[in-house]
This record gives C-alpha cells, sequence and structure tokens, in this order.
C-alpha cells in the first residue's frame, strides 16, 4: 500500500481525501495531462475512483476509464452505484465489459451482470471464459437477497487427510490480494466436515494431519437463508465468514463480513424508503418518470383517504352549531393521531427488524407502547384542553377536544403498534405499515373520533 | 464448538433455534432440574443466553445467572441489551459484578461500567484488579462513539526487529478465543509502523525479520474521529480491522470490524427514531414516563404548529363564500404537501447517513429532486382538480384545488430536500428534518398555498 495516498487518514476524513482526488483529477483533466493523469489514477483505492466517477459526466467517465489498467478499472466497476455503473457499461463495447467482468471475482461479477439488461449480460457471459462464465452463472441462479445470492464460491478448500505442510503449500498459491478468513475441510465424500483457521496452521507442527486440528461441524447455512437472517448470526456471533451448503451438505460457497456490511446498510435504507412510501430501488432508477412511478402508488391511495376526511369535516360543517370553533383543532387532532402513530410503528418496525422483536416478547411490547400511548394521550389531551378553554372561553370545547384529542393518541399508537405485527404475521413487509399509510388512516380515524365525540357532548349539553 | 447445538442451522431459522432453547429452560425451571440447567446453560452461545434473559422475569434471570460458570456470565452480560443488563445488574453485588468485568474483553467492560450508574461504576472498577482497571478507565476516558468509544486496547503487538519464529513464539501465548485480524508492528521509538497478517507469518521463513514482511505505513484512525465515519472507511475498503493511534502516532487501539456491525445498526436505528422524533435511547429507558420524556418534546412544538394550521382554516371558512366546499379537500392538500416532504426528506437523510451525498453532488442531487417534484406535483394537481370538477361540478374549484395541490407538493418536496441538507451544514443532525416537524411544517404551508391560491382565483372570478 506504500504507493497509495494514505497519510493523513488520522485527521482528514473520508471526504477531504476524496474531495482532493476530484479536484487533482479536473486540474489534470482541464490541462489534458493524460499521463499523470494515468499515474495518479492507478494508484488509487478503487472506493475513492468510483466517488471520483459519480461525480464525472458520462463522456468524461469514459475517458477516465480508458485511463486504468485492466484490473483497477474491474475493481472501480465493481464499486460503482447501479446507475453510474450503467452509464459505464453502456458507453463499453460487450467485448471490453467480458474482460474486466472475468478479472473480478466471481461473487463482483454476477452482482454486475445483475444489472445489466438481459441480452447483455448473456452476450458478455458467452465472450468469457467457460470456466469464470460457468462459475458465474451458478452464482446468478440464486435469490439476490439470500444466502445464495451474496455468497462468493472462490473458496480455499482443503481435505481432511492432507498434512499441515501440504495445506500451507497449497495456500502459497492463492491469490495475493484475496483475504482468507476461513480455510474449508472436505471428507472423503466431499462434504463438508470442518474449518481451519490460519492461526491454527500456524501453531501446528508441519506432519500434523489437518482432520486433527480443523474445528468439527461448523455452523453452515443453505443457500436459500433470507440475508437478513444471515447478517443477524454474524452480529450475534461475531462471525467472519459462513460457509453456504447445499441439501445434502456439500459445500458451494462462503459468506464473508464485508458482504454482511453491505447487507446491513441495504436492509436499513430499504426499510426507512418503504417508510417513506417508496422503495430503494428508486436509486438505481436513472429517468425521472421511473422514481416518479415508484412514489406515486400510496401517494394516489393515501389521497383517496385524504377525501374521506376532507368529507367528514364538510358533514361536521354542516351539522353541528359550534362548527366554525371547532375546526379550529382539527389539525392538531389529525397531526397528534398521525405523529404518534409513526413514533409508534417506527419502534415497532425497527425492532422487528434488528430481531429485538420475536415470540414471546410481542405482549410484553405491546403492552408497553399502550402504557406510553395512555401517558402521551392524557398529556397530550389535557395541554389541548387548556389550550382550546382559554381560546374559546367554552370549557365544553376545551373537554370535548381533549377527550377527542385523548382518544386518538391511544387508538393511533394502538395502530401504530399492532399494524406492522399483523403485517408481519400475512408476510408482508412490516415497514409498508409506517409513512404516508399509517399517517393517513390514523388522520381519518381521529378526526371519525373527534367528530363523534364533539357530536355527542355538544348536542347532549348543547 | 462441538458441544454446541449447532446442527440444523442450514434449514431451521435463528429465531427457532432460541424459542426451542427458551422452551427447554422454562420446562426445566417448572420442573426444578437445576443439574439439567447448569449443563444445558453453560453449553449455550453468550448471545442465546442474553435472548433467553431477555424473556424472563427479574427473579428468573438472577436465578438462572446463579447457575452460569464466570465466563460464560460475563459473555452473557457482555450481550444484554442496557435494560436487562441494568436489571441483571442491580441484583448482583459490586463484588460479584467486577469479577464478571474483570472476565470481558476491556472494549466490553467498558461498554457495560459505561452505562452503570456512575457511583456503581467507580465501585465496581475500585474492587478490580489494579491493571485491568486501568485498563477500563483509559477506554472509558473516549467518547461514546468515536474510535476511542469503540476500540478495543488488548492487541497483539510485535518489535520490527523481531523474528518470524519469536513473533509465532508470542502469537501461541495469545488467548484461544480472541480472534486476530492484525498483528501490530512497532518501531524503536514505539511508533506504529506497520502491520502483519497471520498469511504472512505462515508463509515466511523462520529466521525472517518481521519488518522485511510488514504492510509498511498502514492506515490508522485518530481516536476522535466519528464511528459512522469509521464505518464508512470499513465499508469501501473492505477493511477487518484498524489501528487507532494518538496525536503522537503512538498506538492505543485497535477497531474490528465487529463492532462496526454493530454501529451500523445502531446508527440507522438512532436515525429512524430521530425521524419519528424520538431517540433511540428511549430503548434503554425502562420506566414509561422515560419514554414519554423522549419522544414529547418535538410532539408540543408540532401541536403549536397545528393551531396556527387551525387558525388559518378558520378564516378561510369566515371569509370565503366557496368555503364549505373548499374544506373537502383541506386534508388532501395538506397530507400531500406532507407525504412528499417526507419521501424527498428520507432520500436526502439516508444518502447523507450512507455518504453517497456529499460535496459537489449535491447540486445534482436537488436537481433530481426539483424534478421529480415537478412531475409529481403536475399528476397529483391534475388528478385532484379531476376529482374536485366531478365531485363540485364546478371547474374553477378544480382549477384551485389542482394548483394549490401542485404548488404545494413542489414546495414541500424542495423543503424536504433542502431542510436536511441545512441542518447539516449548521452542524444539526439532519435526521431531525422529517417525520412530524416536516410533516406539520409542509401542512402548515401547504394549507396556506391553498388558502392564497382559493383567495386571489376565487375574489378574482367569484
Amino acid at each position: 500500500m506504500e504507493d497509495r495516498a494514505t497519510e493523513g487518514w488520522t485527521n482528514a476524513s473520508l471526504h477531504e481525501r476524496r474531495s482532493a482526488l476530484r479536484d487533482t483529477v479536473a486540474e489534470l483533466y482541464a490541462l489534458g495531462d493524460e499521463r499523470a493523469l494515468r499515474l495518479i489514477l492507478n494508484s488509487q483505492f478503487p472506493a475513492d475512483l468510483a466517488d471520483l466517477m459519480r461525480h464525472r459526466t458520462e463522456d468524461e467517465q469514459h475517458y477516465l476509464f480508458e485511463l486504468l489498467a485492466e484490473g483497477v478499472a474491474a475493481g472501480v466497476l465493481a464499486e460503482l452505484d447501479t446507475p453510474t455503473m450503467l452509464e459505464v457499461a453502456e458507453g463499453m463495447g460487450d467485448h471490453q465489459l467480458s474482460e474486466l467482468v472475468g478479472e473480478m471475482a466471481p461473487d463482483d461479477a454476477a452482482d454486475v451482470l445483475g444489472e445489466l439488461p438481459e441480452g447483455q449480460s448473456e452476450k458478455v457471459l458467452e465472450l468469457m471464459e467457460d470456466e469464470d462464465a460457468e462459475e458465474v452463472r451458478e452464482l446468478l441462479a440464486h435469490e439476490e437477497d439470500t444466502g445464495g445470492g451474496i455468497m462468493t464460491s472462490r473458496l480455499l478448500i482443503v481435505r481432511e487427510d492432507m498434512r499441515v505442510e501440504e495445506a500451507i503449500r497449497y495456500l502459497r498459491e492463492w491469490a495475493e490480494e484475496e483475504q482468507i478468513l476461513n480455510i474449508y475441510v472436505l471428507d472423503e465424500g466431499d462434504a463438508l466436515s470442518g474449518t481451519l483457521s490460519l492461526r491454527s496452521l500456524l501453531l501446528a507442527q508441519p506432519e500434523t494431519l489437518v482432520r486433527t486440528i480443523a474445528e468439527r461441524d461448523p455452523i453452515a447455512i443453505g443457500a436459500h437463508m433470507d440475508q437478513e437472517e444471515i447478517a443477524h448470526l454474524f452480529r450475534d456471533y461475531d462471525l467472519l465468514a459462513l460457509p453456504v451448503v447445499d441439501g445434502e451438505g456439500k459445500l458451494i460457497g462462503e459468506v464473508t463480513i464485508d458482504d454482511i456490511v453491505s447487507v446491513m446498510e441495504e436492509e436499513a435504507t430499504e426499510d426507512m424508503y418503504v417508510m417513506a412510501a417508496t422503495s430503494s430501488e428508486e436509486r438505481e432508477e436513472r429517468s425521472t418518470l421511473g422514481v416518479v412511478r415508484r412514489r406515486m402508488p400510496w401517494l394516489l391511495i393515501c389521497m383517496l383517504g385524504t377525501m374521506v376526511a376532507g368529507a367528514m369535516i364538510h358533514a361536521f360543517q354542516e351539522r353541528l352549531a359550534d362548527a366554525a370553533v371547532l375546526l379550529l383543532f382539527v389539525p392538531a387532532i389529525m397531526a397528534m393521531g398521525g405523529n404518534t402513530g409513526i413514533q409508534t410503528s417506527t419502534v415497532t418496525i425497527r425492532s422487528l427488524a434488528t430481531g429485538e422483536l420475536r415470540g414471546t416478547n410481542v405482549l410484553k411490547t405491546i403492552g408497553r407502547e399502550v402504557r406510553i400511548a395512555l401517558v402521551m394521550g392524557a398529556l397530550l389531551g389535557s395541554a389541548v384542553l387548556c389550550i382550546a378553554t382559554a381560546w374559546t372561553e367554552m370549557w365544553t370545547i376545551g373537554l370535548c377536544v381533549g377527550l377527542a384529542m385523548c382518544s386518538a393518541v391511544v387508538f393511533s399508537a394502538c395502530m401504530g403498534a399492532l399494524i406492522p405485527l399483523v403485517f408481519r404475521s400475512m408476510g408482508i413487509d412490516p415497514a409498508v405499515a409506517s409513512g404516508p399509510l399509517i399517517t393517513t388512516l390514523n388522520d381519518g380515524i381521529s378526526l371519525g373520533i373527534y367528530f363523534l365525540v364533539a357530536r355527542a357532548m355538544l348536542v347532549t349539553w348543547g
């Protein structure tokens, strides 16, 4: 790493380093100094070059890509976000693309090819060397967000009856840049029988049999296991790598901790986007209309809901003598219902996602949220009771607004806790049950509660 | 790991394994079979026992804890979530607590002591062995969410002028259960001069000098670096461990990838909670009132905002002849303004958190959001124009509602993109700029726009 600009990481942030690189490249690009550009670009980390590419126009991307050595270009292509990667890939011939993809680790290659239009990825695969293409095809056959979809198939494998010195000799041939987290041990029947750490190899005598120092019966996961579940395993058991086996216990790949870091970020992003009634796939959309298509559906459904609320206000106003004054508090009651619903649903959805909320502690959690809701309802209800009484100088109005607020808050909070749980048990993503959906639902119901309380109280007394 | 129940991980999920353990323990507890309980409990992973504890009452937790061997109990205590850990710690004597904490890795010990009430943690530290206590005190001195706060100080350190065989001999003494990701190399002046991988040790000749095979000038971070920034480094550069150095370049600790996995989860949780106008610290609150105190402040501010909106509706209704019919669309305009604001702010906040949105691509992102907002505004405006015209049979009303909707959506979306950026540049957590805050703000502004458009158009024509 000596040739890379690593000094100063201690104090300068990632951001500053990258912005300095961008400035230098922009300057050299303006000067047309190709030789200096080539030197600088090829001594950077792929992630920094990927950041650089994201800031350039398509033409500049192509120009800069041409200056990269093949290995570096492959690394950058694997690091790029999807829209930028597609832009770059579009400007490349299938031939050049197949060479870059052939340079990548098989899991990175599968990720890149998985994003390309089907026709193009098939062409690229045909141009690749048969062996590499076969490896990538096998990975592409798995669902994207499962163990099979995130694993790599390039593993360091030894046999039970090898001696330690043979295993070490074998290790020497392993490519320098690939990290080794686990060495896998197979028995005579080719089934996974154990794992070996570098440390145990290092401390063993050369003539020892691998079998005697291997960790037997390692934890293994199936190719179909959901990536979020796998991330929980890594987190809870402090793992660095997990072998993936097929139905017969045959080793087919390995999931490593760096994939898990990406998975955790991806899952959190997806949940946040879904909670805002869109989908993280909009990040991969290159056209404005594509994004709009993803953000629109729930909004339209919500809009219909708000029409019902509008009709309620309309009816409210025509039937109640005190309507004019009661309208003052309509936004407060609607918004507080919506907001407490968002708080409870966010807490519930996140606890489901991190695996904290499962099985038997569901009742405990609901109980807790109900207690909190009762206190919040009482407090917000009292607050609005005072405000409304002071404002309108009518305690009947105050009492009516206060009671409605309290019921709306308690009801909305309960809905916020329950709906994600119901969705989860129906196999629907619980994150859908927040944001616009729950706000609109709770807005409407809060308004209905207000309307009913007001009619009951004011008609009786008034 | 042979003695642990690991079979079947391939197919059974984490959830099922844990619920089986909970059932078994509940049965044995009911039978009072202490011997069987002791056997089963002491052969489990700490994370599974932590899950078990979370599901039991305080009395049962204490009973079960007494059955654990000291090493296991220390592991479980380190894995527990804060409220459960505090419950368990409360029931233990300071003496027992100090023994368990002394068994932990120094970073886990610091985490546990950092959560205890100050007086208690001081007492526990005094009861610990001087050397251990000193180590933990040093870690406790760092800010919780910085490199210093998440690092461990127990490192494998060798000197430049050692031979490989000496380094390996030194390695033998390292505790079996601690993972080795990096070996750090110091020069004569005790400054960090390089890192060594197990692999390079394994492939080197015994008499080689460590200096010649070390990776020189390793990337190192400062103790003050923000944990989110560190997580970005690990993600972008596929790192497993990073050394932490002080101002003089002296090695003081190491951040490892398993800490980063926790950091990423923690940061995403914190952002989601803040976006819902609460704080993830509410998870550490044991009392209902404590949680209410965290959820209340923004809600109260929002409630004042909604009063302004209420006053606007009130004024609207008194001054405009068509008010009754216009009220029908008040919830739609308010909600769509709020919802598009949430979508844009969520996208912006998340891109800031993952580091995608920085420096020069801010303008590009805002431009993209404005384009999307214009399309969404036009579509939602047209939709509501048609609905309103059909419903009221007055095209003037339809046009007025449609125009107001379009402006409200475009304006709210722009606010959703801008406010998080402004907050960030002011050093305020951008996640605050979503959820209730932006909804209420956009509700009010959307309503104001509606009111102004309606008055301008209907007064002119009507």
